[in-house]
């Protein structure tokens, strides 16, 4: 028989913090170090002193919760998300993993359930990256991958300055932004943001890793004429070289793999006027998955494409890199503890890609990482139609209390 | 032996006119209204006064000068253009043909030639569009295709209104601004914007007509999806749909005529992330072609294109015609006074359509009307390296001379 949370509560949980920054239309505005998060926070912690947890805030703002095990020489399983949202994002998104995280500390204390290994549960600063960017930056920082002096910098569209924002909200901690601990694994419940598990009709996903990514953008430089007068032949139109290689990051995924994908998600055109030829136009290309190899093999394609499109209509064409990201492979160790968890609880799941970057994928640099998922109605995310129900939510933060015992009693395998 | 204008003081007179908001790299920036345009309209004014020629300055600022004829009851040549140019664009375009009809009038007081037509000249207020919309406004509204008072309320960028800024320069006269003579005919000298006289080395143009043009706007609304988890065939993706229609609007014209050019100028993508799928974008179309028959077709086609795409992607997609304009055939009578011109002064010519709109356009509805055009070296116009070499002037000055007194000789035929 499996460990089971106390659904009613879980439940009543997730549906007090969706509160905290509510929409009219049933969404979630709270946005990192508002005053939204600000209250948030305050909530998660009095919860997680009330539980007993030996509270950390470090420097960057993230929030640990730390329990005991029962052997002093076992390292910590870290468990936990994110509580900020995007603008007008959903509420479900990786606000379910913390309080999926807070709700197996929870029942653990009532039933007075000891571990080999200590639980330590986490709140990670603005993983979302809209009002400061990178996403998952705290996360970020505390794995080493972003410098903290540089982070603290960042302003937000209105110039106010993140370690100023922290300091507002009281959560400036005095802890170094990096591990404080001997971690043994970690674990994060997130929706999938995806349609697959819906299409496969499965309860819950045992996340084998994150698909990697290039980010690009591709400038074409032509020749703002009169659109009257000046024939087809003699046109240096750059608008006509782009929308050539837009369609091109449509159907090269198509030729590459099943969870290849590739978008334009940026176009901007000069002098952008119905009667002259656009003389500039920069757009952008983002290529994601699995395997290195594909990802590699797509901009090259995509920057041929683009040289092709250029000769064609003899424009000049330049391009820069500006983000690439290795595909991350999850340990073997979290990855078994995750499927036999939701075996054990008699879950319907199938091992999946996450195709969106999560705080796991930095904290995978610090120590064996995986993640469940739980399905998303329609595929959708970061706007109000987000939905899960809550049998889903429910399942999902079973199968990661379960996993995350797994981990903790030292006899997952 | 054919009428010959003063070389010398013609191209001197050029020069000094491209001196009144001359730009650093040998442009014009003369925008209507402005202060530099005060400037050449005051020059102006006191050319024609030197002449001895009778002004009207209309209350839209159209400026005329009168040159009386032998026969009274014989109607008036009216020859001329505009002196205002685009931001930071060329010294040639249409002041070129404001020049050559004063050294018109000039020379035939010299050298004492009476016509039995009158001539008048005339500089129409913003022909460009530029500071003002719509382009061709003074002779738009003197020729009754724009209400007075609506294009009086216009504003600039900057606030400014139009009647207030007549007023400011000193040019908002007392005449209406309508037709207040009996005309016979209109000449119009104009650099060609296009490349085909130089490609098919020719001296001078003869215009037989204007082409007519189709303007409007696609928009395509899909959804905004995350980049990553959303798999191709998920998406729907409006800049996927707008890249195909794009590539259309490029093609479209080589399917139709030598004639037909087709041109996407603006585009515009929301909500314009590198890592969002484009949810609404919105982008133009422009047609033109001599025959309305293949701008409807064209027109008819792209938005066959836009369906189809529509469906592809499974957007949502709607259209709006910004602007629909029947190509214009010019008089019999005057296409054969430019040619004999061309032909008498031994110039080697050739018929052919204007792929851009000038004030012609609106003075045909008036009367009997033609154009001549210059060479423009490598087609390119409206920015500041338009050119125009002094012997291709001269050539095309002659021309327009020469057609306007076979016209007010009344012997052209």
């Amino acid at each position: 028989m499996a460990f089971e949370l106390d659904r009613d509560r879980f439940v009543e949980t997730m549906k007090y913090q969706a509160e905290v920054g509510a929409t009219e239309n049933g969404g979630l505005h709270r946005l990192t170090l508002s005053e939204a998060d600000k209250e948030i926070r305050d909530w998660f912690l009095e919860q997680m002193e009330a539980e007993g947890l030996e509270i950390t805030i470090d420097e960057f703002g993230n929030m640990f919760g730390y329990r005991e095990g029962t052997d002093p020489d076992a390292g910590t399983i870290l468990v936990g998300s994110h509580l900020d949202s995007q603008p007008y994002g959903g509420i479900y998104d990786g606000q379910l993993g913390t309080i999926s995280a807070l709700e197996l500390v929870r029942t653990l204390n009532d039933e007075g359930i000891e571990t080999k290994h200590p639980i330590e549960i986490v709140n990670w600063t603005n993983e979302e990256g809209s009002r400061f960017q990178p996403a998952m930056q705290g996360s970020g920082v505390w794995a080493g991958d972003h410098d903290l002096a540089e982070e603290y910098a960042k302003t937000d569209e209105d110039g106010n300055v993140l370690e100023a924002e922290l300091e507002r909200i009281g959560y400036k901690g005095d802890t170094p932004a990096t591990p404080q601990r001997d971690y043994e694994a970690g674990l994060e419940l997130h929706i999938e943001q995806g349609p697959y598990l819906e299409e496969n009709d499965k309860q819950v996903g045992v996340v084998t890793g994150v698909v990697g990514f290039s980010w690009g953008a591709i400038t074409f430089t032509g020749e703002a004429d009169h659109s009257g007068p000046t024939p087809m032949h003699y046109r240096q139109d750059a608008l006509v070289a782009a929308a050539d290689v837009i369609t091109q990051v449509r159907r090269i995924p198509d030729t590459l793999g099943e969870r290849t994908v590739g978008t334009t998600g940026y176009i901007d055109a000069k002098p952008n006027s119905i009667n002259i030829i656009p003389e500039e136009v920069t757009f952008t290309w983002g290529f994601r998955d699995p395997e290195k190899a594909v990802i590699e093999e797509a901009r090259e394609r995509v920057l041929e494409e683009a040289e092709y499109a250029a000769n064609r209509e003899g424009v000049e064409w330049e391009y820069t890199d500006r983000h690439w990201t290795d595909p991350v492979q999850f340990s073997e160790q979290c990855i078994d503890a995750v499927q036999k968890a939701a075996d054990d609880c008699g879950y319907d799941s199938m091992e999946i890609v996450s195709g969106a970057g999560h705080d796991a994928v930095h904290v995978a640099k610090e120590m064996d990482t995986s993640m469940v998922f739980s399905v998303s109605e329609d595929g959708k995310s970061h706007n109000e139609s987000e939905y899960t129900s809550w049998d889903d939510c429910y399942t999902a933060a079973n199968t990661l209390a379960n996993a995350a015992l797994n981990l903790a009693t030292g006899d997952e395998q």
